[in-house]
């Protein structure tokens, strides 16, 4: 659970998926470490209900970060494969976190 | 997949669970449907992943609304059993919608 201090800024993913997988898990996976090795990433939390609703959100340090991001050429792929072949559905939010606080047991 | 248009504000709550169920879902039902009656709700999207981590994006139109809801009792009182005894850790993030694209196929 990445807990960075604010201010910083979030990317809402959120998602319903084409019906059969068409490459997608691996490619999401490759994604993931590729975007962790960016300049200004703080961390991604993902869930994918039993609906079929998936939610990511990943954590970067400012817009200079998220644009670096969205250049790389491997992104900029997948997320036309993302049109074209996975997702029925999705919504990309920009969003700024300007106050968080946490619980550990 | 609520669409509102930027600025407005989210609430993304990531968490993991304690073991068995404890009232939780019929209070969280509960509290979904009491949210979205608070001046200001603008829509809430929920999963939780098979790994135990759950993701709830709660979408607002300012920062007044989201005390609002913070200071019903019902929601209060909630979120101290969450405490007690539905998590073993949480985060809170408020955070600042700036911009937002989505795709429908």
């Amino acid at each position: 659970m990445p807990r960075p201090e604010p201010p910083y800024y979030a990317v809402i993913f959120t998602s319903r998926r084409t019906e059969g997988d068409n490459g997608y898990a691996e490619r999401a996976l490759e994604m993931s470490e590729l975007a962790a090795q960016q300049d200004g990433y703080l961390g991604e939390e993902s869930a994918r209900d039993e609906s079929g609703l998936g939610i990511t959100v990943s954590y970067w340090r400012d817009e200079e970060a998220i644009a670096g991001w969205r250049k790389n050429l491997e992104h900029t792929e997948s997320r036309r494969r993302g049109r074209a072949e996975w997702y029925e559905e999705f919504e990309v939010r920009v969003a700024r976190v300007e106050r968080s606080y946490g619980f550990t047991r």
